[in-house]
């Protein structure tokens, strides 16, 4: 059996039963019930996934999935591709916003090669870096596959492997992602997947005027057009029109699953691989925490299907992981409300009569 | 000239060369263009508050005015009016939502009692306690004046002597409060000075039902109609219709403001005291951060009526300063950015055709 299969067969539901228990620990604690919302709903997510009236949320990692995109020929972003490459660099270096947040987070930042098109060689041996490419970038998905379907498994497995050797010191993990055209084949894969319009799903991406966005929308629908994708699969879906870092946030958050940890999932790429990763298994939804909702309209439609409410929404279209690592303050908040707030008993308070 | 008018007449608009420089400095910054949306208008805030491109952010005070109303004589909560004092016990001895968040967030927590209707004696010395009883909370409303008007200023000015003794050890403030019955007020005052009827004012606050809730908006509409208080005059509002610790709270936002400093403003009762520091002085709302959407319904005209849109969006409605606790990390992720992260030339990435 694969990496990808055993990994799958492993992830389990959230148990319900320490939902129960959070639930009922949270309703003794000496507040009106549930007064503090969705911190609280969090905190009912949290104790489901870990198994745990006590999550761990100390030891966090914000793992940045980079690749390059063939689609890029098209002219589809108002950067040119070789940003990539520099901004996996200035990544490394800690200079990034992602590497601003996470510092502020406590959580490490790891920058991982999953397809870049660029000699990266002279940063192997950095501590937070990781070479594990599939190849020099995808093909162009407006004339065929971005991918083979082996590669699209590789990129998956790339991520696993990533949560594997991650175990053992994380507690919380965070997507994000670093990669030049990127939007478009989230847009791609979210117009696949969630039967909504490219026209719904396109945005502006790094911030493209009018004329471009209509051209990437274009681009987009070529791309469907040309190959195809069956969206009862999902490994053809991402082979077909996706990348390999979105195949690498599938399988990270895959990896999050099975090891019964949260995830923290950043914007419109994190969550086009999150999409993957609960069509491969739906069950891995329930260890997805969905950080912010991005400016990008196809986020919408994306964390709808997932059945997630994001907990920001501050208009953050940076990508790289920089709302995930925003959003991990309320993580680890929620955890310490379930552990550390005085229930009436403790604090000698009156109950009101509710 | 009293101290109330001193300070008002210290206060200074936020800086607007410090906003436009911290705005060109954003726009060097490696990423597309206000891609970190509403965290970089914040750093453009904080940069116009305290005439720094590197705004001080480290030492945080969560302030939490404590005080009773005569108005529970009306039935108006859900809990009884002795919970304010035990509540206050609790928040000194560090049990309280406001403590587990305020410790997490690095903030100190400071309870003051302006005027609890309960012996708190026992507490003087307290490090996390401070004694500025107005009197012993304030008569019913319902019936008549809440405080005579030179205990509204009274009120305001206690919040005043607090901001000035923390002056020296805190760079941004914070809002909470503790008062058993004190949604009642907070409504009142909005619909004074929003013009918005009553019913759109009133919620359920701790967690009353259709019954209660029609009774205390039927209380509020009593309250305003037996004291005519002059939307023209806020210290009148107050006297009329207010609380001790609505007053204390538009005080320290009014020593904040004079102060330069940022002040995170909590949910329903912090900011119809952030209407009155505003009504008093207009320029002191450029001093406040709305840290959260409370789900009170009478949040939603106070804000508009200080030209907010609040941070976090999570159905929080416990008060205490929970939510401007919970906001704090991304005023110190917005001053962050603005001083960490590395610029284009700095970090050597392309720019693109924007």
């Amino acid at each position: 059996m694969s990496l990808l299969a055993r990994t799958i067969e492993g992830i389990t539901p959230a148990d319900p039963e320490f939902r129960d228990r959070a639930r009922a620990r949270i309703l003794t604690l000496c507040m009106p019930p549930w007064a503090l919302g969705r911190l609280l709903d969090l905190a009912v997510d949290l104790a489901g996934m870990t198994r745990s009236l006590a999550p761990p949320v100390a030891r966090r990692c914000v793992v940045v999935m980079a690749a390059d995109h063939g689609v890029t020929a098209e002219g589809v972003s108002a950067f040119p591709r070789e940003v990539t490459v520099e901004m996996v660099r200035n990544l490394v270096a800690g200079g990034a916003g992602v590497n601003v947040l996470g510092r502020q987070a406590g959580a490490r930042v790891l920058v991982v090669d999953v397809g870049v098109a660029g000699d990266l060689s002279d940063l192997r041996g950095a501590a937070s870096f990781q070479s594990r490419p599939v190849a020099h970038g995808t093909a162009n998905m407006a004339c065929g596959p971005a991918m083979r379907r082996e590669q699209a498994i590789q990129a998956v497995e790339a991520g696993l492997h990533v949560a594997a050797e991650l175990a053992d010191e994380t507690d919380v993990f965070a997507t994000g992602e670093m990669g030049i055209g990127n939007t478009t084949p989230s847009s791609a894969i979210i117009a696949a997947l969630c039967a909504v319009d490219v026209s719904e799903a396109a945005g502006r991406g790094t911030g493209i005027d009018d004329v471009r966005l209509r051209h990437k929308t274009a681009v987009i629908r070529r791309a469907l057009d040309v190959n195809q994708p069956d969206p009862g699969d999902p490994i053809d879906v991402l082979a077909k029109v996706g990348g390999f870092e979105i195949g690498a946030i599938a399988g990270l958050i895959l990896g999050a699953a099975a090891q019964r940890k949260p995830v923290l999932v950043d914007g419109l790429i994190s969550t086009a691989g999150a999409l993957l990763a609960h069509r491969l298994c739906p069950h891995a939804a329930e260890y997805m925490i969905a950080s912010h909702r991005s400016d990008e309209p196809g986020h919408g439609p994306a964390l709808a299907a997932l059945g997630k409410r994001p907990l920001l929404d501050l208009g953050l279209r940076l990508g790289e992981g920089t709302g995930a690592a925003l959003a991990m303050p309320l993580v680890e908040a929620a955890a310490r409300i379930l552990t550390e707030m005085a229930s009436f008993d403790d604090a000698q308070v009156s109950k009101g009569n509710l």
